[in-house]
């Protein structure tokens, strides 16, 4: 076709996750697709209901949010998508999602604490949830802001995006990203189930304790340290 | 047919959307479709569970509540929608359920307040739960009451009904509404989850404070404004 | 055959209702139905999981709990089942489910609030939480006597069985019954709803009023009153 | 084929139960089965996802935690399951899961109290919550010694693993055991049911006291004691 193909199923598939996962109530959510040696991503079109989705109907975007190839509107949160990729030139894919749990911990602008070897197999750190946007922000470039105070909360707590795959964004949700686009799609859901394991957990006992250091890493590094021994190797 | 076949299978449609979106257990909820040219409106009959309903059950309605057409008894709580349907003559469907969290915020009688960009994105106001009837208003007509008790809160409150297309009726459950049936039934379901992530929320923190203005505009603005850019514009 | 074929088929096909309406965990409920004229009624067997229940495995009981035909071991709650057809003359089927809501609320020891027109809707009076037995009945002829206590609760409350068809058992779970054994099924999907619905409720506010007595009584009126107007009529 | 075709099968339906019982997210968790007679278990390979999942995959220990069979690497939680094996010779399955209400449990560090039968039906004791590794144990062998915290558990709370068969790790999550992997899987089942009765009856009533012993002794010996009568006696 016209070269991008791969790209837009590779897109379509991980956006037909959400559903599945129980992650998206109608439109509530999009998933983009890198390809770097083109230096385009694909994004689901704006409020387009899940089960109506069409491969051909995925959005190509430069980097600077401009559309390279498709017919529809991109999701409205295109330039947060185009923001990230262009900043982190290793991630492959990202996701955004109003999951429930997740949304809650947003709107509280909780970050969410480490409690357990479930959040800690995937992150030793807090979960953060970045402060919302000032109000110059949100009247400019929305969108494009909301990235930027991505990486404004990962410099001020000191968290590497290689390490920590997931962020909260106050009042509004979480956003997700990974090595590939389904990768994106999977912390989505591993957020939402630590965020509702925590809320769980602070429900019994508001006092609870983070997790000690040793557990938190020993659970981290043996799933993604340089000795790992969790899951095939590959 | 008799000329009410696709309004009928228009409300046949809506209605069975809400045991698919989880939204009522047996009978306890109803949709209704109007045809602003005939003046009438389609209901769902009452009692009538879902998995037996048919398009030919659907009961035609006047605005005065009269049946026009149909076999069948409608939906006990008719009058209320045909009072919505002669005072608000640009809405095009109606959807009344028992939803859990919707009627929990209603038990306890709380306007939902807005914490995030998900309620943003379809109203830019708390949700209002409209006081319980007084008695005489129980005792009298009450169906019929139960609309006016709806117009009384959105005077009060300075509402508008294009831009608020949900209410709750506090002791008893949702109604929503919309250009279309298909409309007020995602309403509600929009609804039933605003009003759980707002409950998470205030499980967190019951002094979360609402989202401030600007954020508050921008979501709704950029969905339902004059410059909107969410969906596909059609 | 023999001639309780139907009466198996009745209380076979009610049983797998549990595990469609998501009431049951694995064996974890109990559905019978009465035969009045023949004076028995039928039971699920002891311990058969629902996906290996068939009809002919359903065991026919007289109401002194003796087994009248087949080859299984009937419930461990199958005394109580007979007591109340025993005691109650009108009533046709009866289920006990360890439903999540309704065991929470009786290990609790907490009678259900009536908040709202869902509850009202089905009896205008709280959902009593019968005290646990002594510990003389509970050594005793346990099963018997769980009958036993849920007549003395419906005695000191002043309750009828016809109007209040559901208890709970103080730290056991509930019981519901009905005209036939889907009437009491039903019931039991509504009693774990309206529980779910009270404790959100009292999350929001533990001081939330009780539903006050117009409305309490015109719902409930409006569904089994002489003038009632909801349903068919049939 | 190898000996050990029908032990994998054994283990792969055991393992399989679990995404369906709702009890795993992605592949947070594992199921063993044992063969006492070759002195070897099969289990779970790490990081496979569920639905990729084939019996040949599964993998065959012997005790002390060395492959026996199979090309692939076994599940990071292997020396727990082999010490457990090694060391209670009766049991003949395992599981494991990250389930929510159990992990939130184990994150608060709750023993969950006994509040009723569902409860008492499986166990007449509070369910244990052994309580985090101390960091030499972490930092050591820690799966192996994730056992020992068990055995420690048991011993100091003077509970024995035939009448108790399961347990919570603090911050980590629920092990489970029987006399087959299947009875295993159904016991992380009920763990997971009875943690959330337990965590809403506390959400009721903070002070809610244990069920009383009459009770407590009552359900667990009609279903597991000497005079048992639930079930089908087989």
């Amino acid at each position: 076709m016209n070269g991008f193909q791969s790209l837009r199923e590779e897109c379509y598939e991980a956006n037909m996750m959400l559903p599945k996962l129980g992650l998206v109530l109608f439109t509530f959510g999009n998933v983009s697709a890198v390809d770097r040696e083109k230096s385009v991503f694909a994004i689901k079109p704006s409020g387009v209901p899940y089960d109506a989705l069409k491969p051909e109907d995925i959005v190509i975007m430069d980097f600077d949010a401009v559309v390279v190839n498709g017919n529809m509107r991109p999701s409205s949160d295109t330039k947060t998508h185009a923001l990230l990729y262009k900043t982190w030139d290793d991630i492959g894919g990202i996701t955004h999602t109003h999951s429930t749990y997740a949304v809650a911990c947003a709107q509280a602008g909780m970050d969410i604490p480490i409690f357990g070897t479930t959040h800690a197999d995937h992150t030793h750190r807090d979960i953060p949830c970045a402060a919302v946007l000032s109000d110059s922000m949100i009247e400019g470039d929305y969108e494009f802001e909301t990235g930027n105070q991505i990486f404004g909360c990962f410099e001020q707590k000191n968290l590497s995006h290689q390490e920590m795959e997931m962020v909260l964004l106050q009042n509004h949700g979480p956003f997700t990203w990974g090595k590939t686009a389904e990768k994106s799609v999977y912390n989505a859901a591993v957020l939402e189930e630590v965020a509702q394991m925590a809320m769980l957990t602070l429900q019994i006992n508001p006092a609870t304790p983070r997790l000690k250091d040793s557990l938190r890493l020993k659970h981290y590094e043996r799933k993604h340290g340089k000795n790992a021994y969790y899951g095939q190797g590959c």
